[in-house]
């Protein structure tokens, strides 16, 4: 096959976007190797797709708009008050959705990270990074985060010196696209800073179902700035189908769900929640997986000298001097991984990739190997 | 069977809520006969079903951000550029875009009209309403709304008076709940209008399905102040899915674009959709029962001398002195009709019911005729 031509605009890679990858690639979507979208290689759990089979009769019905049955499913899975959560189309929607309702003036944002919190927000004006450096592994030291939300100057900022406290900041736990895992007394410390400052901690714990003892869902109602977002779609295999949650203190629900769009969650969402949230196997089975094949792909970039950044997520950060020429013959040969150049704090010399089933993990690596012995 | 008591909160009727009325009732929700919500009575396509269990495995991927196989179906079936058409999570997604995209100071709407057009601009302070009167029909005089969005304060204006020309007006067409439709030339009318004012005019065509003739989508390349949005789940009876569509000019799409979350259009939508749109015989089916069973339910109005309103939608508003009581008669058991109390401009001597099976028609019918008769 002949090599084809990177093309210039990059934004087609992000986010797992298959579609437009495998148009320019002529090939089927599902011949697509997808490294670039951390999403759990056992597929969609049986048990969802028995249960929406079951349902699909019922989508002539409006989506119940309170979500009830899956927040009361949630609650008994997580052990906090069903009252507390508040579903949303995906942990996106509900990441707009606090911006909307609680409209920070001063948004502290961790780089590299997720980057839909700095799109969410809308004004670069309001946003100052706190950037995470490579020698720390791009590690958060709480106290330097408290200085930065505190607006103490000398708290390192990508675009713009802070110069009064922020109303609302943002952690991604374990971190998107790093991996790294803040624990858990970190993240607690900083959430008692930021009641202190009156200042809005949304922690966004989409991937924290690989680390989940350092997840802080149980503080949300012992303190009224922190916000959980968590995701479904993840862990499930369900990202076609948009399901997250968050959990909100009381004395803000009110507000959040005044800005909140009605219907957002789909019927067929909620019912897949509930079934997911009981398939207990399909999650044993998950992270028997992950344990083994995070060692297949540590093993591998050992061997080939590639430099990885440890994991508490289902992908890992690579460093490669060569990284966009890999990521360009991998991606001729139909096998997308996520280039970071467009996140802040990273360059082209990252890219991100996935742990996938030991298929696809191998022939990655084959892949690397090939490329690593070309250059 | 005991009647119940009528629930105080009556905001547990809107939007076809058939989840809290069953938990009320102690009814399972196929129990419920819901005529709150205007739904294709035909239920959900075969053609759909199938599509749907076809595409269950690749729910693992992250859906098209773009919709784009989607967009060129619909572009195909209406004629137009595939460009102009942005895809939503419902039209309602697409109703709060256009109000944060464009960021409207004076906001003209009709009363009574969709609830969801007010709740976007979340500021009752820029909104002024423009009061539909029974004694017309419930319809727009183009002239008067014209003045009306010229800040003509002889325009009847039901909150505020207007002083100031509105910068964005919604028309719904046919209307909810009122289901008169306004001619294809007096949109066009009110468009030029909106054009000179540089006022953008939302059309929400949602129920434009069922009185076709009057879309003015074809005229939104030539208007760039003009908007339509439509749904997809009204005729299809896709309700529990979500999608819809708007046709955007040119001119504001990139903006538009800009305010739009990622990935609210889950995959099972976009490949319902497709599907829905190809299937010429559920639609030919839809228009043959539409019409057989709106002359069923007018002829039973007229026997049991209720008023009701010409209707263009699916739907019909009637006004009846005991329309509290009959609402709450119904509601025990388990028939759900809208109560109209809580649109601006109507009161509780309104209610609105959807056009549904033969079945489910006559036996409203019959309901009504029992409770016209005792009282």
């Amino acid at each position: 096959m002949e090599p084809r031509e990177f093309p210039k605009n990059r934004k087609t890679y992000h986010g797992g976007n298959i579609y437009r990858a495998a148009e320019k690639l002529g090939m089927e979507e599902s011949d697509i190797m997808d490294f670039s979208a951390s999403i759990n290689p056992l597929g969609v759990p049986k048990s969802v797709i028995s249960e929406i089979k079951d349902v699909l009769k019922q989508l002539c019905h409006y989506p119940d708009p309170e979500t009830k049955q899956l927040r009361l499913w949630l609650a008994k899975h997580l052990g906090i008050s069903a009252q507390s959560i508040l579903c949303g189309n995906g942990s996106t929607e509900l990441i707009y959705l606090m911006v909307r309702a609680l409209r920070p003036e001063r948004v502290l944002i961790p780089a590299p990270t997720f980057s839909e919190y700095e799109k969410a927000v809308n004004n670069p004006a309001k946003v100052s990074c706190f950037v995470l450096w490579e020698k720390d592994g791009f590690t958060i030291d709480p106290d330097k985060f408290i200085a930065a939300m505190s607006g103490n100057e000398s708290a390192t900022s990508y675009k713009s010196s802070l110069t009064t406290t922020v109303d609302m900041a943002f952690l991604c736990n374990p971190n998107n696209p790093t991996g790294a895992v803040l624990a858990r007394e970190s993240v607690l410390k900083i959430a008692g800073a930021a009641q202190r400052l009156k200042c809005y901690l949304v922690v966004d714990e989409a991937f924290i179902d690989f680390s989940p003892d350092n997840s802080v869902i149980s503080e949300v109602e012992n303190n009224p700035y922190l916000i959980v977002l968590r995701s479904l779609t993840k862990i499930y295999a369900l990202s076609g189908l948009r399901l997250g949650y968050g959990i909100i203190p009381q004395s803000i629900l009110d507000l959040v769900k005044e800005h909140k769009e009605p219907w957002s969650v789909n019927s067929l969402a909620q019912a897949a929640g509930i079934a997911a949230l009981n398939d207990t196997s399909y999650r044993d089975e998950t992270f028997r997986v992950m344990k083994t094949e995070k060692k297949v792909l540590e093993d591998g970039f050992r061997l080939l000298n590639i430099k990885y950044f440890p994991t508490d997520a289902n992908f890992y950060l690579l460093k490669m001097d060569n990284a966009l020429e890999i990521l360009s013959a991998l991606w001729a040969k139909g096998i997308l991984v996520r280039d970071c150049s467009d996140f802040i704090g990273l360059d082209e010399t990252y890219i991100r990739v996935a742990v996938k089933s030991n298929r696809e993990n191998m022939r990655l690596l084959k892949e690397l190997a090939q490329l690593c012995l070309a250059w």
